[in-house]
């Protein structure tokens, strides 16, 4: 969808307008596309590019030293007229020649074409570059009908390196054809595209499944199939890719992960993870990969895998300096590689001793944080829904990524011998450090204050249980920095807490002391629904938020129940 | 939606993996973040940024010289733990002590916290900077809750150059102190984003509609607004900004314009005319303006605009060369601003004399192109569905945009007494230049190849009219490369030129020979639904395309019956 616009049908010119604008050190706009705002020196082959809007950075963000002389932009997905191509070109043109390279898609055939006649009937020496790497759009052998995706980058890169090299207009020329010769791509697409003004996208792909070979124009792609994980993903692109190795190709290749607009930076750095690894079980070596939004169509969820299969002068050329605002390439502050990080030790410090009797509540707390993990699991997503209404609905990932941490140090500490205090202060540690966000900070810091209350040399008492968990209660409070009523965890924290340490000495049986607690914190962490929220970023949506409970609050509830019902199923 | 991915719960590790393996120049990996891979000299202030994942380029891209040391990655929207913190500014920590800088959220201010805690008492001098930029998430009175988006990457950028620069840890925090200061942010969203692994997202905005004040961490926004136009909501987020500014500030400001995720680049650089054109009303100087995606919120769709007032210090700063994955600034390759490009002369020369007679046949052909540019209108949104079948979908839109622009042309040249040719023949060159893609160029092509049969100097005859329609399909032949059956504009075209051929000396009316010929055009339009695509990308489509007729073929019959009407509807 597109969201920001005025008149539909000024998108194009408008958006060009805002890019020379921000960015006057490198472009200006002159009628029909953008020029270098730098001086050209008089000799040197002039590379212009081009071809309908709609691809930022493609093809205006690619002018500038080391790159392009000019990008000459049509109408969103719509081919530049001749006489914007002409302009552009005159503007750029410094009497060696120039290179005019843009996908090979029928309309851009036609009025570059038609400029390239024009100026050569003018003296000018025109080459065209039309770029073919789209595997999916024709068959090898019918390479020159393929179309032109995301290896326009590669391909101009490496013109432009040729030509600010000084190299001469036929040696560009031969440059940049090698270049498109070994440059391949390969994509999907998850979502169609929205033109601006447009209510509709232009083709759909069915939830869960991802149309195979997209074009960068909004054609659907050529196959359809179910999205698969990231590994089979890759496997797929990289797999396709390697059928069209050329003969006698050397080890190193440019590699292009682009992003076609609404798949994220972080899923392609996940892909990436997997086609680094293939490209290497080939024999490839990435050279100077690139990851990110390079050719975009618009919104379309989609990405495409491009592959250069480099020689020395191809390398040399893509690794040359570059400039333009959304490529550069070479330093800006000189910095030599810094030397090898000594490994840091990631095993805990062994554990301390302890008594056969502490150890045997070690594993007791153990299959408590067992338990509590399987809770946290099951209730992961009502608790995010519930977060959801005043905050980040992150919660209840981080209460069940942060208990099966802390079951899973709490076996090892067992296993290690440790007794019930150190055990429970590993739990925290690890629920601490893998939950992150607030809640997981609290949780830690509750259960290794807890933890203080005991030792490792005798068994737990319920008073030391009851003072723990009045322990855990200040520091929750300290550190999270709240007051009862500001529904937080504090709220179904307190009662519990309270109701223990009132009990601690009635005589009455562990089991039947937690449940009462266990209760206390429910009915409290139940009333925050009455609350308004008053800490932190909730505070925000407090109209929101209130009548419904604090997640907080209602998880301490449910560890606290997790607990009781498995006290009073336990022999001792 | 996130549609790459492996595990869910490994998906923000995962990425930093592949961020890092990606960049092996700037970055390498530690446990819980990213450092610089280049030297830092002994005695540099060390520069932490960090914060949950979801946000890349925030916040490991901001890892480089002039800019962070070193960034800590907690989980998608969740903080870092403490542990991961402290690992993180081990690494980078170079006896000049750190300066730690996280947005300003509850569980990012727990865990630094808690870092900075430990690290002190190992003597490491440790400075804290919340980042509270987002004016929509507290009042100016108490600016010190404010949350922090994408205001983090001006304040870090300026506390990097601060860093590099040589500056005391005093004099570091005191610079970044008041970057902060003089920081503001506010931003709408007009959809939520979602968790990996999550079927709906965090939340949702109704269409039509944006929510105003969003986080970044998939709160909700503050308030509702109906979408507006790129113009106001300019000047919605620069006037709630200029509300801000401080007491004393000087005229320029540090300028930031960030996509949260899924509103896309031409969409940010069209807002960006606006907003620049705003706050030079204001009496503001944009200073460096970034226009892009910096801080993102996975696949939001959304947008925030970011100032900082500049003193001559923070300028300073603000401009210093800054060489991250994400973030550089200054040149790689040395180059002289270019001298002015002489002004374009935009007009066209004047029109050759005309006959009255010519004239008047001119005004006619002017009329008629306001019936085709009416029709084309009327017809854009099916000739486009039409054309989405096969190909690109904007068929539709290109005919609407050509014919309009054919139709300002010749009433212009009306104007200036221009004869029936070079009405037609400016036209032509009217519609190709705006229209642009395939069908733009082969129309302007037809007009004008059709006008070579007119003169100036004499009123328009039937035969001759027919010899045009001859050579207009001559021309597209030879420009299209098609054949008749290959499913495009000339399988229509040449019927109907033929037709016009056989009738010309028959003596019947030029309105019955042209509708005959029209209904020609029309009759073989609607048979390229038989026939199987044979050219450009529509090829690809074969099977799909199969059953449906081809877009320019019924377009060219739809503006041959347009014509006819008003022949037959014409006194003369």
């Amino acid at each position: 969808m597109t969201f920001i616009q005025d008149k539909p049908e000024d998108f194009a010119a408008a958006a060009l307008d805002g890019f020379c604008s921000a960015y006057p050190r490198w472009v200006r706009r002159v009628q029909g596309g953008a020029v270098r705002a730098t001086q050209t020196p008089l000799g040197k082959v002039a590379i212009v590019i081009g071809g309908g809007s709609g691809h930022y950075p493609a093809f205006a963000g690619y002018v500038g030293p080391g790159l392009a002389d000019g990008a000459v932009a049509g109408d969103i997905f719509a081919s530049p007229s001749a006489r914007s191509a002409v302009n552009v070109i005159r503007a750029v043109e410094r009497g060696a020649g120039v290179l005019l390279g843009f996908g090979n898609y029928a309309g851009d055939v036609l009025h570059f074409g038609a400029a390239a006649e024009r100026l050569a009937a003018d003296g000018v020496d025109m080459r065209i570059l039309r770029v073919t790497d789209d595997v999916a759009s024709a068959p090898r052998d019918q390479r020159t009908l393929r179309r032109g995706v995301a290896g326009d980058v590669v391909v101009f890169k490496i013109a432009g390196a040729a030509a600010e090299r000084g190299l001469t207009l036929d040696d560009v020329e031969r440059c940049a054809r090698r270049a498109n010769e070994r440059t391949v791509s390969f994509g999907v697409a998850f979502s169609g595209c929205t033109l601006p003004g447009a209510n509709a996208p232009l083709f759909t792909v069915p939830a869960g499944r991802m149309a195979v070979g997209l074009g960068i124009h909004g054609e659907p792609g050529v196959a359809e199939a179910p999205i698969p994980s990231a590994a089979e993903l890759a496997k797929m692109l990289v797999d396709r890719l390697l059928e069209e190795r050329p003969e006698r190709a050397g080890s190193r290749v440019a590699t292009l992960l682009n992003g076609l607009g609404c798949v994220k930076y972080e899923e392609l750095f996940v892909l990436w993870t997997h086609v680094e690894e293939r490209l290497q079980a080939a024999g490839l070596t990435p050279v100077a990969p690139e990851v990110g939004e390079f050719v975009t169509s618009l919104d379309m969820a989609g990405c495409s895998l491009t592959l250069t299969f480099l020689d020395d002068e191809l390398e040399d050329l893509w690794l040359a300096p570059a400039d333009a605002p959304a490529f550069r390439r070479g330093a800006i502050i000189a910095a030599e590689p810094a030397p090898p990080i000594a490994a840091e030790s990631e095993r805990e410090p062994p554990v301390p001793p302890a008594s056969e009797a502490s150890r045997a509540d070690g594993r007791c707390v153990a299959s408590l944080f067992g338990r509590i993990a399987d809770a946290m699991r099951q209730a992961e997503e009502q608790l995010g829904r519930i977060d959801a209404v005043a905050g980040d609905g992150d919660h209840g990932q981080a209460m069940s990524r942060g208990s099966a941490a802390a079951k899973e140090a709490a076996e090892r500490a067992c296993a290690e011998g440790a007794g019930a205090a150190t055990v429970l202060a590993r739990a925290g540690d690890a629920w601490a450090d893998r939950a992150g966000g607030a809640s997981g900070a609290l949780w830690g810091a509750l259960l290794r204050a807890w933890s203080g209350a005991f030792a490792d040399d005798e068994p737990i008492a319920l008073e030391r249980l009851a003072a723990g968990a009045m322990a855990a209660r200040e520091t929750v409070a300290r550190l999270g920095g709240a007051k009862i009523g500001d529904k937080t965890l504090l709220d179904a924290l307190d009662p519990f807490a309270t109701s223990l340490a009132q009990d601690a000495r009635s005589g009455r049986s562990l089991a039947s002391v937690w449940r009462k607690a266990a209760g206390a914190a429910r009915w409290a962490a139940e009333g925050t629904a009455q609350l308004t929220p008053k800490l932190g970023r909730a505070r925000l949506h407090g109209s929101r938020s209130l009548g419904h409970p604090d997640a907080g609050a209602l998880s301490l509830a449910l560890c606290a129940e997790t607990v009781a019902t498995f006290l009073e199923n336990s022999p001792t």
